[in-house]
Parts: structure tokens; C-alpha cells; sequence
């Protein structure tokens, strides 16, 4: 069967090609994706999968705990989902990747259009290419192989293609509340083929220091928010210290820091001769895979009260949780879909793959704590193209992926529950 | 004589108080003098004085080392002097105010109208009341008073009143270029009744701290420019620190930092989840009354060279001089200026002055610098209210003031140089 697939994907390359570069073409931004939906839901219907197509929205989503998103509403904006049913008692597994791309930034840093979609040098390029359209094609090629080649499923395939993730997950969420779980679920976002079965959570913080403003001549009479802001981050960063070094996950072993704490962002004061009265940090900072959002919060929270400092003992640092969340998200590195992933990558790629706890967070979480769909991450993009202009991607490992993909599914899925 | 004066100076209070508020009510910001001036050229023209009324300008103004303004056009924003010519022999005075004031900021903050020129409570209210019609209206007062009296003075007295102080001393400046020089000079900027015979000057600057921008998650792939900004901040700490340990001044006894070193603002980073490549700071640095402008630049300069950091040694911090500058100042106490007005403050106050360093520059330093005119600073405004919403001067105190002035004015001019 391996061969066949090998075969079969082989033969397939350009039609796959033109399929992602058509998809890129589509510049699936936040409120825009409807026609690259319109393509995925095509597709699907093509492969002769259930497709289940819907808009976003209502007050379960809109009130849920876990909902992060900038906008409340999603007209416009649909999910896609398609189910290939199974014959019955198998395994069934999510295969989730988002549509929403990000922004293209300054256009004048791309070499060509930032939605080109031009292939060139065995690459496709354009906004979405590595984040993470070429991943999506991985997992239909794979179901398109798997269903050319007659195969027969016990457990069902869920092809979900999402909005939002890009700004907290509300697509795949939304597809939580509509009631698609699974005994699993492979999310082929940019990892540059090393696996990942679990996944840094983060959120964005906005601290508020506050000062009291003088004559910068005579400075001494007031409070420097500036340098009372240096004390902050100091805490921020002790903080940090002291979070990683609880971190002894063998999977962590080669990440320098594992659960982060960026502060990306420092503004204050308006007058060079005056003393600054506010300063205002914002950051990202790193939850663990098998902690709570809550418990992370309280941590900087309390970090920042046990400041020792007089003035802002009486002025405390006004510490505010805004924007993305992405929560954190822990497969045992024995689960039998890490079994059938690492398997499949051994038999295509004749190599030991690399598993790793990822630097970041994918919908990975919301599908395992929300949904009780447990998630590992693999794909083909490259994590240091996504967000960046010429983004691109390698077709060759488009192509490995999503025969990796297609061994795994075949693996998972046939057995018995 | 002194009872004379003062018994002047009380029958006309409520002249004095008219003029002011009329005065105030011009908005005289930069570039929108003239109205004002018109005013002050009117007064001095009443009073007998040769009135010089010219818009500074031209290649010998705006090429001088000294010249500091963001501008070069003066077209509408007259200068204007009066002359009261001495008898001869005299030691000659100038008697320098600016008649520009800086914008109102959030006019919400205002009680009442910025440029209403009320009249309540013994105060007068406005936007440039303290900061420096007021004072102004004491030097006019002064001479008026001496005039009215019959005076005869063998010393010229200048009085001039000036554009561009509050953006680096343009106007002063031109009239230096224009010839006017003096044995020496009195400025009634709002000292709060304090004579000080050193001031302060002052310099802006802004620094560039580069990094090196990477993903949030990954952020030990990058170097946070927020983190370096703060070796850069250190460093500035540790010179201010530095420099204040030399200034032994006993007019500083009182004053904890002489001069300071004011970081009043600090941006960067664009993103929370990104490390930031720069983070820009922008401050004020505080020059001894006997430093050169040009050895302080130098202080800042070296400092930031020897920060030891393997980064900032590859990337150093790119130091800019922009914006205003003010040229300090300093007279010897025993000057016999100083004894003019000290007694005249005692005769008139029956108390000791205060005596102390300015916390800040005036143009004194352009008329002792360029024009080789000795000033004092000594004016009944409150430095605290300068700049500030609500801005008032209290009456009686503009009053006291014409009075001391008057009587120095009286002593330094009747001498023989």
C-alpha cells in the first residue's frame, strides 16, 4: 500500500500544485475568506465527503470561556467541514487546518505579489503558503490518495478547514460547539516536519505603569514611570526564570527557554524634558502544555505584586489580559496516534523523525480542552517563513507530509476502536 | 525714592493688571506674535522710548552655532526693542522677556478659556501669565515708574521682548546679532520671587538601541532591544550620577540633583508577540552654569561607548542631538548686579532672598554667551504653573516684583560704569 501512495502522490504533484496555488491566489484574510472556502468546500465535495458548511455565531460561541477573537461576528466567513464516514467501531480523527492567513505586511519587502501563488524553484509562494494552506493540501491529498486507492475506513475523517486561528481560535471552537470531536486529531500547521505533541499555550498581557510627572529639570520631584517600569520588567523576567526552570520535559531539551515571557512592546511618556507618568508594556507570555490559562494569569499577577518597591507598593502596576490566546495543548508522547505518526514518517522518509514540544500554540488546545480531541502537530511549512514576506513552500515536502499523512490516517483509522 | 515708587506702583495696579490681561489674551504662540508685540511696541512708544521693531531673519541668524529654532522664517513674528537712552557714562541694562508662549495642551483641562486673561482671586489667568507676560509687565512697570518720576539715569536701559524662548532663544539670539549688549541683563522668568544668578542649560536627545526581532515564542532567537534599552538607561543613571557628584556649588545645596539627566520618553516593539529591533529614547540632559554644550554632548556620547555588552559593542546605541537647546548661564554671586538686586529685594520684602542655581535654562545664556551680557533670572511667576493648565500669576507679587526691579534698575543705571 506504502508504494501505491507513494505512486499515487507522485503522479499527483501538479494537480496538488495548481490546487494550492489557486488557494493562495485567494487572500483569505480575517473577513475574507469565503472563496477559499468556497474552493475547500468544492474539493471536499468532489472527494465525495459530507461537507458542512456555516457561518460562526450565536451567543454559545460568543459568551463561550474559551472564545478570543476581535470580532463577535462572522457573516462572511464560514467553516468548512468535511466528513468521509467510516464503515464503523474505528478510530476516528480530526484533520484541522485554518484558512485565515495574516496580513502581508509592507508589500514593498515581496519579491512578487503577496498572493502570487508562483511556483518557481520547486516552491509555491504567497501569504499562506507555509501558515498553512500548504498543509491543508497535504491532508486532501492524503484523503483524495486514501479514497482513489479504494481504501475503506472504519473510523471517520474529519476534514475541518477553519477560520480564525490566526486570532484565537474561534473557527475551530465553533466547530467544537457544533459537535465535531474525535478520538484524535493531526493539525499540519508550519513545524517543518518535526512532530509535535505538545504545544506551548500563550496571551497577550498589557501592563500599566504609572509615574507622577515633573519638569525634567527638576525630575526629582516626580516619579519616573520609566524607570519604575524597569523594575517591571525585571520581575517579568525573574519570573520567566523561575517558571522555566520547574520545565524538565525531555521534550523541551533543546529549547533554550520553553515557556517564554516576551515583553514586545514599551511606550511611554510624551516630552523629552518631562518626567514620564505612564508606561505601558505589552507582552505574549508562554503557558505550559499541561497548564492552566488561569494559574499562568495569577502567576504574573502575582509576580507583579511582590515587586518590592515603595511607590509602586501604593501605585501597583495595572496588569490587563487582551487580544490572541492560544491555549496549550499535551499528547503522551505514547499515544498510539504518535505511534501511528512516527511510524509513517520512519517508513516514508527512511529517518528518525524529530519530536519536539512546540514554541507556540495552535487550535490544538481548544481541540483538546474544549473538544476532548487529543492533537499532535505536523506539517510542511516552515515556522521561520510564516508571517514573513516571500513566504513559501517546499513542494517536495508538501508532498512527503501528506504521504506521511496518509500512511498515519490509514494506520489510525482502520483499527478497531 | 523707594516710597515713592511705591506708592507709584500702588495707584497703578489696575492699570498694570489691564495691560496684562489684554496682553494675555493675544495667543502670542509661535508665529502668531504679532498682535502682541504690536501691543508691547504701542506701550514703549507711550512711554518715550526708541522703539525697534524688526522680523528676524536672514543667513548671519540662522548660521550661527547658536542658532537653535524649527524654523528659519521669522516673517510675522517681530522682535521689539525699546530703548530709554542714559544721560551717559552709566552702566547699561537690558531688561529681556519673552513674549512667546507654549500651546495650551487638552484645553478640557482649563477652568476657563486658555487665553481668557481673567482677573480673580488677585491673580490673573492664562496661558503665559507666570510664563512670562506677567514678569514682562514688571520691567514695563519699572520703567514706567521711573519715567513717571522723573528719573534720570545715566546707564541705557534695553528692554526687549523677545520671540522663540520657548523653542531654543532665536529671538535673543537676533538681537545680540542686531548689537544689543549690555553690562548686564535681568530676565523675569518665574523664579517664585528666587534670584538665580546660574541657570541651568539643557540639550535634547534621542537614542536608538537596536536588536534583533525573532517570534515571541522563540524569543532566545533574538535580541530584545527593550532589554538593551535598559543597559542603555543604566548607563545614563550612572553618568547623572557621576556628573552630580562634581557640581559642589554651595547655589546647589539645595537642589538634589543639579543637573539632571531626564529620560522622558521611551517607545518600541510593534507587536507583543515579536522581541522588538529598536526601541527609541528621548531625553533632556542638564548642563552645568560653566559646561560647555559641547563637553556635555561628549559626556552622553562616551558613556554610551563604554556600556560593556558584547551587543551594543557590535550594534552601539545611535545618539542624536535634536529639537531645543538652552545655553546655561552663571554669574558670580558678588556680581554687583546681584547686590543691586538683593538689596532692593531686602528694602522692598524687608526678607532675605533665596539666591539659588536655576533648575533650567533661560536665554540668559544666549545674552552672556554670544552677546557677552551677564543676566540674572529673577521674576515673580511660578515655575510649578508654568506650562501647566490654569496657568495664573498672583498680582501682588507681579507688583513686588516691578518694585525690586525698579529700584535696581535705579542703583545699577544712576552708577558711573
Amino acid at each position: 500500500m506504502q508504494e501505491r501512495i507513494r505512486a499515487w502522490m507522485h503522479e499527483h504533484t501538479e494537480e496538488a500544485v495548481q490546487f494550492l496555488s489557486a488557494l493562495v491566489q485567494e487572500a483569505s484574510l480575517s473577513g475574507q475568506e469565503a472563496e477559499a472556502q468556497r474552493q475547500v468546500a468544492d474539493k471536499l465535495a468532489t472527494l465525495g465527503l459530507t461537507v458542512d458548511t456555516w457561518e460562526p455565531g450565536g451567543e454559545e460561541l460568543i459568551r463561550h470561556p474559551y472564545f478570543c477573537s476581535p470580532r463577535q461576528l462572522f457573516s462572511g466567513s464560514p467553516n468548512v467541514v468535511g466528513v468521509w464516514k467510516g464503515t464503523g467501531g474505528g478510530r476516528s480523527l480530526i484533520l484541522n487546518g485554518h484558512v485565515d492567513v495574516v496580513p502581508p505586511g509592507d508589500t514593498s519587502r515581496w519579491t512578487d505579489d503577496p498572493y502570487s501563488g508562483k511556483v518557481a524553484d520547486g516552491r509555491v509562494y504567497g501569504r499562506g503558503t507555509t501558515d498553512m494552506k500548504g498543509g491543508n493540501v497535504s491532508l486532501l491529498l492524503a484523503i483524495q490518495c486514501l479514497k482513489e486507492l479504494g481504501v475503506q475506513l472504519k473510523g471517520d475523517v474529519i476534514f475541518q478547514s477553519v477560520i480564525e486561528e490566526e486570532s484565537g481560535g474561534a473557527g475551530t471552537l465553533a466547530t467544537v460547539l457544533r459537535g465535531y470531536t474525535a478520538d484524535a486529531a493531526i493539525i499540519p500547521e508550519p513545524t517543518g516536519m518535526k512532530i509535535f505533541p505538545k504545544q506551548q499555550g500563550s496571551m497577550w498581557f498589557r501592563i500599566r505603569v504609572r509615574g507622577w510627572a515633573a519638569h525634567g529639570g527638576t525630575r526629582y520631584e516626580g516619579v519616573s514611570a520609566i524607570e519604575k517600569s524597569l523594575l517591571v520588567i525585571e520581575a517579568v523576567r525573574s519570573l520567566e526564570q523561575k517558571r522555566n526552570e520547574t520545565i524538565n520535559d525531555p521534550l523541551y531539551a533543546a529549547t533554550p527557554i520553553p515557556i517564554p515571557i516576551n515583553i514586545g512592546k514599551i511606550s511611554g511618556g510624551d516630552w523629552p524634558s518631562s518626567v514620564p507618568d505612564l508606561v505601558v508594556l505589552e507582552g505574549r507570555m508562554g503557558v505550559a502544555p499541561e497548564e492552566e490559562l488561569d494559574a499562568a494569569r495569577r502567576c504574573l499577577a502575582d509576580a507583579l505584586m511582590r515587586i518590592e518597591d515603595d511607590w509602586l507598593r501604593d501605585s501597583p502596576p495595572e496588569l490587563e489580559w487582551f487580544g490572541a490566546q492560544w491555549v496549550p495543548s499535551s499528547l503522551e508522547t505514547e499515544h498510539e496516534l504518535m505511534n501511528c505518526l512516527v511510524d509513517a514518517y520512519r517508513n516514508v522518509t527512511k529517518e528518525e523523525p524529530v519530536v519536539e514540544a512546540a514554541p507556540w500554540g495552535t487550535d490544538g488546545g481548544l481541540l483538546a480542552k474544549v473538544g476532548g480531541t487529543p492533537a499532535v502537530v505536523f506539517g510542511p511549512g516552515t515556522t521561520a517563513l510564516a508571517h514573513y514576506p516571500d513566504e513559501h513552500i517546499e513542494i517536495a515536502r508538501m508532498m512527503t507530509c501528506a504521504e506521511v499523512i496518509a500512511l498515519a490516517v490509514l494506520q489510525w483509522c482502520r483499527e478497531e476502536k
